[in-house]
């Protein structure tokens, strides 16, 4: 599967390690108390008591869809330009019961439906049906074409949950997998649920909840009023003792610049108002904002405005807290960053588009694992992303956000443990690489197609033409992704299939672009030739991707990463890879100045959440305009969140190296700081950490792990045994549940 | 393309005749002109002053979901047991203009909108805009979840029709044929519309209309109303003079036998009444019924019931009258039973499924063509029954049903001339031949898989094991029309590898089938070996399809047609193939005793629609049942309207030759009738036609007729110079607009 000089040496990313553990542990059949396990984990992360349930997929998508088209530029609607999907209207939900005593179960849905005990159907939809005991099977049968088909079922035994099958076509329940006579795999085909426990909590009905916020200041500026909320926020705008006939307009700023410059702020809304007496009104539109700057006209009075704060009520589990503060300070604000920006789904920012882009989207779900760790919003997000078939375009239009989309799942099944998703969309992700492989050029390459963005990211003069090597890299990932999902899934074919492309395409890969020149993989090839243009992109991956032996990495350190020659990154987007390439080649101290000089410097502009772009030649309100436009620029985008990564997986160091952290890896990295402490969230609860040059304090909930230090002395422990791997390096083995403390010296 | 022992003889039958004729066209360039008719013909059917909108296909699936779930079986609702597709929820429209001076355009849509002049948005959404003079583009964008996205724009010359273009992705236009690189078709991409010309006429709100109807009678029976419409009809039952507290049961009856057996009626409905003064009041559901049995609980008094008849307002066009009596009630019966059947869109009967089946809807096709000839009807039904892609199955399940639909669309463009449909629907046509093409099995041929239903037709003992001849038939045929259609969308690479799949198929199904012992096609092949049964299916549609030399006609007409000991067919679903086989052979007078035998018999028992079955054997009650329940048996099935379209196609004998009549021809033939007469719609109007022993009189509005007729001496005719072809065979070629009066001799 690997190429021989790829193979991955002491300093094996979390990835590359875990591949070869799953593959060695799958060959050896210890694998299968994993599967079991993980199952046990899915069953207990999904299934409750009794909840909403649906097809899998479809109430992503339809919230999705709601969600997206909420978008207005200046008061117009701007609904998104790729296919939408809709819910499957007809859907039909069963479960086989076996009752040591007879039950009266309450059945509820939102559609038109019909029930059915055994095969018999009851005459019209009775709200409730009597189950005598023995073995008995419930079909409901659903139809809604404006919104999905849902149902809701509650016995003392028999509940709706995600243990109940679902099809939308009644003579198979067929595995989403196909029907490939390789497929070896058990069949699962479980209902999609969230947390719509309660018959009242209408899945239709879902809204984002809301909690009133008072107005940090305000003042009059040429007779309208200026109203700040003191930092970056999102929500529905309320009047108080609003009077009169008129109108009153809105004017949003993540600047005061921007709220103040009415022809130019990028939203607005316009209520008209016809009230005799004095009464409050909320604006029906939730918008993000700092400032909101409100122009009546006619006789309109109003005393004074507050926000409802709307929110994902997500809780952060991990931590982390050091003795810089100003690093500290740069994680409490990605943290805003990153609450703000995570809603019914991760989206990319909160002012301007709000929609769920893929390849801002894979970054959330990075930094989610390290904060808030909520699977279902992952779900959502990669549901909601990837839509139905047919395939007609790439995700979002962009062909890298495909690649991110197939990396993505695999590391939900990474940090989640949740197989049973996984393979439940191994359909998606097959016939999604299928659309990439049908596009391949006469090279076997991608290349741009009538309808494919290349984005790579946002720089200007960044070349998109011919066959790019970042794509190329991707493209390559998402082979070895599928590889490794079809043998989880059971398709043993197509993982030899993905596996021999993605060897070959590695092959081309350097055969084509790394130039022993430039001692890196150059940006492209046009007409057959490949260009002399360096850029950082496939040559950052290629260090967190394992892809570049030992030599090649450490020239590429100098003569990409370090080299101020090639064009630099100027969005966190793009900064949340390099820093991570970094990282991975053991540079904390260098990316730690990094980010306090370049996330530091935002917060010395003010910024109380990070931006979209950030280029600190810039000056005042020249940061605010992107894309052209004056306030162009996302000052609240999820990209910008990214340290909550950086510092849980490089510098706490915690992540999985087996499926929902069975087994895991701590290798603490200081970077120059004195101290550091936090949490890591894992699906059976936090690993906490404490680090200083001396001493390291560890306990965990869940598997097993692998404490891995450099110590100028052997680090003592009185509660494991440490090991000396040679070179300073020093290994302590973590069960679970107990306190381990170790005394070392930090090199 | 054919084999040479299939080589059309001179009793070519129209599909043949029509195919050698179109690729002789289309290969000496003469086509064109027809491309230009038909383009012109398409734009006069489907292009009015303004209407709504579509996604072409959007509306109708919606729509058809709508009508297919009305089905309620003892007041059980009872959904279709296939996958059900939603509209896309986003769509964009857009046209350019070219302008000699300005207009206002109001613009309506449902669903959230933004409207783009030259790609610039507009704040809002204006309800109307001002568009300058010169060259001007406009988009509208549309959001909609619940009911399909559509637009309606009225301007003095910027109006929306199906002109504009459509698509649910921004970034391409793409041809629904897809981007392969032979495409050198034009691009058709057009708006689906129907006749929603006004802007009050919203799609979403469309109801068949109503009309008010008394009943024939009325009595009391043990206390209860029953009462009579008269005949077989459909609608809401409206009772007049309610009063007191109770409820009210309907029970419905095509017979009076059902409607009194309340425990056995297959449809009701319960109204609960609380009225202190005497109201009218109306079922909110209309249903299959001759008979209503009104029984009522509690204190509830009822004056009178009477009917909301509901119908799709759809005039006839063609028409036929002859001598026998008999025979011009079977055929006024027959055009009851498909209005009644013809809703909005054609559907298998009134009472009981009230759902598009693709066999169903084939022959309701055929008939429209010379009854109503409603274009409109057949390609909604079209959309409805293929849904959407990914093709996950059979259409309704049924193997054979795929293949009828095949067939429809290309009737359709041979009766009506609307190349832009055929064309715009090829890519969905193709999807479906592949979906088909991928489960052949290992000899290439196809049987049953897991999900599919082989129905062929209601028999007792009809054996679906193994490899079933008629299902290869089916299939041949439909690879036949794929290579004709692709041809037709300029697919030519296509259109080879379907000519060669059909021409290697039909080898098949000769060297596997045909019995030189039997002198049939026998029935199936199971475990390699083909079985000794012969059934009428698959001989009697080789016969019209033109497989069978003229020795293998005439042979299996006597050991399969007119052979007793081959189990007799019992629908007029399987009748109206084996009469129109027999009509294609000439065997006019015995399918017209045939005709009155069995339509009659149905008469003779008081139909006043016909049947789903009938079995001449039966008795009384015994009628009504089917599928195991006393009333199963639905007494108004479109399939039991056949002579509609025997008597125009092979009695009246006219059929097109080209598409839209352009070419055509008219074969008379009396059958032991004294004189005829009638009239067959075509695009442009009706061709009306006299015919007895002595006299034919002709006058056409379209194209270039050919009246085919024997008589013993030559004919004489004013208008035109009749040819001799020998054998007693004259041809009289029929000009547009002339009335024809052909005196001769019949044999």
């Amino acid at each position: 599967m690997m190429n021989k000089n790829n193979e991955p040496g002491s300093d094996t990313t979390m990835w590359l390690y875990l591949r070869r553990t799953l593959v060695q542990q799958y060959r050896s059949q210890l694998f299968k108390p994993f599967v079991l396990l993980c199952a046990f984990a899915s069953l207990w992360l999904t299934a409750s008591a009794q909840t909403w349930i649906w097809y899998p997929g479809d109430y992503e998508i339809w919230l999705s869809n709601e969600m997206q088209n909420r978008r207005t530029e200046r008061g117009t609607f701007y609904p998104v330009f790729w296919k939408v999907d809709s819910h499957y209207p007809l859907v039909d939900f069963h479960k086989e019961f076996n009752l040591a005593r007879p039950e009266t179960v309450t059945i509820h849905a939102e559609g038109q439906y019909s029930i059915k005990l055994d095969g018999r159907a009851f005459s019209g939809t009775p709200a409730a049906i009597e189950v005598p005991a023995g073995k008995h099977k419930i079909n409901i049968k659903v139809f809604n074409q404006a919104t999905p088909p849902v149902v809701f079922v509650k016995g003392q035994t028999i509940v709706s949950d995600s243990s109940w099958q679902v099809t939308f076509e009644d003579k198979e329940w067929i595995d989403e997998t196909g029907k490939a006579s390789d497929l070896s795999a058990t069949v699962f085909k479980h209902a999609g649920s969230w947390n719509f426990n309660d018959v009242a909590a209408r899945p239709s009905a879902y809204k984002l909840p809301v909690t009133p916020v008072a107005a940090a200041s305000a003042e009059k500026v040429n007779g309208a009023l200026l109203v700040d909320f003191g930092k970056e926020t999102f929500g529905f705008v309320k009047l108080h003792g609003v009077k009169g006939k008129g109108t009153i307009s809105l004017y949003y700023g993540e600047s005061r610049e921007e709220a103040l410059d009415t022809a130019a702020s990028e939203t607005f809304d316009r209520i008209n108002v016809d009230m005799s007496a004095a009464a409050d009104t909320i604006n029906p539109h939730s918008k993000a904002l700092r400032y909101v700057h409100i122009v009546t006209n006619g006789n309109v009075q109003l005393d004074h405005a507050s926000l409802l704060y709307e929110y994902a009520p997500l809780q952060d589990k991990g931590n982390f807290r050091c003795n810089d503060e100003e690093v500290n300070k740069i994680y409490e604000v990605s943290k805003y960053t990153l609450h703000l920006s995570t809603r019914e789904f991760f989206i990319d920012g909160i002012k301007r588009d709000r929609w769920i882009w893929s390849g801002d989207a894979y970054q959330s779900y990075l930094m989610n694992y390290y904060l808030m760790n909520d699977n279902e919003t992952v779900k959502r997000t990669t549901y909601a992303l990837r839509g139905k078939d047919p395939v007609t375009g790439h995700i979002n239009t962009i062909m890298d956000y495909t690649f991110y989309w197939f990396m993505g799942v695999y590391d939900y099944y990474l940090y989640s443990g949740d197989k049973d998703f996984l393979v439940q969309n191994y359909g998606r992700m097959k016939s999604l690489m299928d659309f990439v492989w049908n596009r391949r050029n006469k090279n076997g390459l991608l290349e741009g197609l009538p309808g494919d963005w290349i984005f790579i990211d946002w720089a200007t003069g960044l070349s998109k033409q011919g066959e790019i090597s970042f794509e190329q890299l991707l493209f390559a990932r998402g082979l070895e992704t599928m590889a490794l999902c079809a043998e989880l899934a059971g398709r043993r074919q197509d993982a030899e299939h993905y596996k021999a492309a993605a060897v070959e395409l590695k092959q081309k890969l350097f055969s084509i672009y790394w130039s022993d020149k430039a001692k890196a993989l150059v940006h492209s090839r046009v007409n057959g030739q490949p260009t002399e243009n360096v850029t950082r992109y496939a040559n950052m991956f290629a260090i967190f991707f394992n892809y570049f032996n030992e030599q090649q990495k450490q020239a590429v350190k100098t003569s990409v990463l370090l080299n101020k020659n090639v064009p630099e990154i100027t969005t966190p987007y793009m900064r949340f890879y390099e820093l991570e390439a970094l990282c991975a080649l053991g540079e904390q101290p260098y990316v730690l100045q990094e980010m306090k000089n370049y996330w530091g410097g935002m917060l010395k502009l003010g910024a109380t959440s990070f931006w979209e772009e950030y280029d600190p030649s810039k000056k005042g309100a020249e940061h605010y305009a992107m894309y052209g436009r004056k306030y162009g620029k996302s000052l609240c985008h999820a990209w910008g969140a990214s340290p909550l990564y950086l510092l849980g997986k490089y510098y706490l160091g915690v992540s999985p190296t087996a499926p929902g952290y069975e087994q895991y890896e701590i290798k603490p990295a200081l970077g120059g700081l004195k101290w550091m402490e936090g949490k890591v969230p894992t699906p059976a609860g936090n690993i906490e950490l404490y680090c200083s040059n001396k001493e390291i304090k560890i306990v965990a909930p869940v598997g097993t792990g692998k404490l891995i230090i450099t110590s100028k002395t052997k680090p003592v422990c009185k509660e494991g045994e440490v090991m000396s791997k040679g070179n300073n390096v020093y290994e302590l083995m973590i069960g679970k549940d107990r306190k381990y403390t170790v005394r070392y010296q930090a090199m």
